[in-house]
């Protein structure tokens, strides 16, 4: 950029001006800069021609947590999109709170990447402020966070659908399962879905009281854990909404091992639409995580292309499987 | 590589040895290969000053498939490790034949990275020797390829494991499922996991035919397909080895699907440690992917560091669980 500046005769920033199509240049000094340019980004260096392009060819994709599914599944569906625009996909693993600030406090991404999709990452208010300095397009995918363009499902819909479909079964006793690892931050899918699960309750004047509320820390076991806790209650549920379909299999497997016949004694449903819910035969509200992750995808394709975008809501649907049924009695 | 190997009188096979710091290539020759290979580097292409300046800060990491839990479990173990050591992870996804080829034709993470992280990727021996041109190290994990620094489990000993605990039950019909997404490519884990299956058998005088070894294309069923072409046999086998803990999964529920009771009519065993096997109670070899990933990404690590680094060997380890048991009669 110096030796652009010193033999154009111009100052740097305006060099970095010309080259970044920022208005205040002149049209015959953004011509010369971006000739000299183009000439010495011959035998320079290719950062410099990534700088004359305008931009990285990267895009920073940001996930709480790569082992569970539902990232794998959303990194899947948005790689062939983004490789298909000549992107690069940097990844980045903000694993608990500890992680999730530090990466916001040091924004290993910024200047790296000219988008950042934040995949279903809980935020509190103080690290949302910190995403406007990450100098980047920012889209959210599988949530929504602030007013950046996202794609997701309608997640209150979502927990209705799910809510219902035990109660039309007849259930009257229903509890939720959740993790609670996004203490300390707001996911709006967790709230929601919460938030529908008791607001549906409510509307058909059932009890939804916090001891049918099971939240539990983060584990392959959490389904089973919070399942116990319900069981353990002196009146306890006929019926399960799981967060997560990973959840529903966990409690699932905790329920037979205690000697509950699923659905016949107490019926699970989870979200998600995980490929293993297929083969367990598990009821779930399908979220379409493949088709979330190509639409954001698709949605920081067409920002970076300078296209304006619009919030994408892909509609959540109800999958009937083998794990709900009327209650007993 | 080429011109290095023109001027200096040797293949381009031994310019690679030289440049990669691989045995079997003298001092003089290496000194030689060097010297010109760092006088062209100078003056020749922008791929060689990349080289020469050291280091982009980047790593990529190479997958056939983000959305299967193995993957996730692999990216999920590197992600802190690179990240500690200030290092960027790039993430390409080479689904199938065409991907794969298509990666290593166009070589999109070469100059990009400062190493490339092979997981799990079947490789023809053409696609191999492109590797060469990525001008970075070439670190392998789950798995070997060619001489590449690696970490893996011995998957010889692992299948030997899996096949053994069935004979030690006392099944004497034991087929193996598979699935042949690496056609046309070679993947070491698959070649050495059927091997294994199938000398154990012989070395224990039963039958290992072609029609006891189920190969699906891949797909969340694959496990559930290829049972129902193995329980069609003329004399079904009475326990199964799967290659994975998915195929396992998807086998059991077939099974009790068509109203077989497991493990009492059928045993299945899985390779993996995948989390949802405990909560399932599927027995399996537990090949410790997190492990792998860290070692690996430890590997790449002490590799950019300039230091020499050994392969590394990760214990399978046997995990009975509630899925395996003797024959019924």
């Amino acid at each position: 950029m110096a030796d652009v500046a010193r033999l154009a005769g111009v100052s740097i920033a305006t060099v970095s001006r010309a080259l970044r199509d920022v208005p205040g240049v002149s049209q015959p000094t953004r011509d010369r800069v971006r000739d000299i340019a183009r000439e010495l980004s011959y035998v320079i260096s290719p950062e410099a021609s990534a700088l004359s392009r305008g931009h990285t060819g990267r895009v920073a994709v940001v996930v709480p947590r790569l082992e569970a599914w539902f990232y794998g599944a959303m990194l899947g569906a948005m790689a062939p999109v983004l490789r298909a625009a000549d992107l690069d996909m940097l990844v980045y693993e903000t694993e608990g709170e500890q992680e999730r600030t530090r990466f916001l406090r040091e924004l290993p991404a910024r200047r790296k990447a000219d988008a950042v999709l934040l995949t279903a990452l809980p935020l509190s208010q103080t690290e949302v402020a910190r995403l406007d300095l990450m100098g980047a397009h920012v889209v959210v995918a599988g949530g929504t966070v602030r007013d950046f363009p996202h794609v997701a499902v309608d997640d209150l819909a979502a927990g209705r659908t799910a809510v219902r479909h035990l109660l039309d079964l007849g259930h009257r006793r229903v509890a939720m399962l959740r993790t609670n690892d996004t203490d300390g931050a707001v996911w709006s899918a967790d709230v929601q879905r919460t938030e529908a699960w008791r607001t549906t309750l409510r509307d058909a004047g059932l009890d939804a009281s916090d001891e049918l509320l099971a939240s539990e820390s983060y584990g392959v076991d959490a389904g089973a854990r919070g399942l116990a806790r319900l069981l353990a209650l002196p009146e306890p549920p006929t019926a399960v909404f799981a967060y997560s379909d990973e959840l529903a299999f966990s409690a699932i497997a905790h329920a037979r091992r205690v000697g509950l016949r699923v659905p016949e004694d107490l019926s699970v449903i989870g979200v998600d639409g995980h490929p293993l819910g297929e083969t367990l035969g598990t009821t779930t509200v399908d979220q379409h995580v493949t088709d979330q992750g190509r639409l954001a995808a698709e949605l920081v394709v067409g920002l970076l292309a300078g296209g304006t975008v619009a919030d994408v809501e892909v509609p959540a649907t109800l999958v009937v499987r083998d794990t709900t049924a009327p209650p007993a009695h």
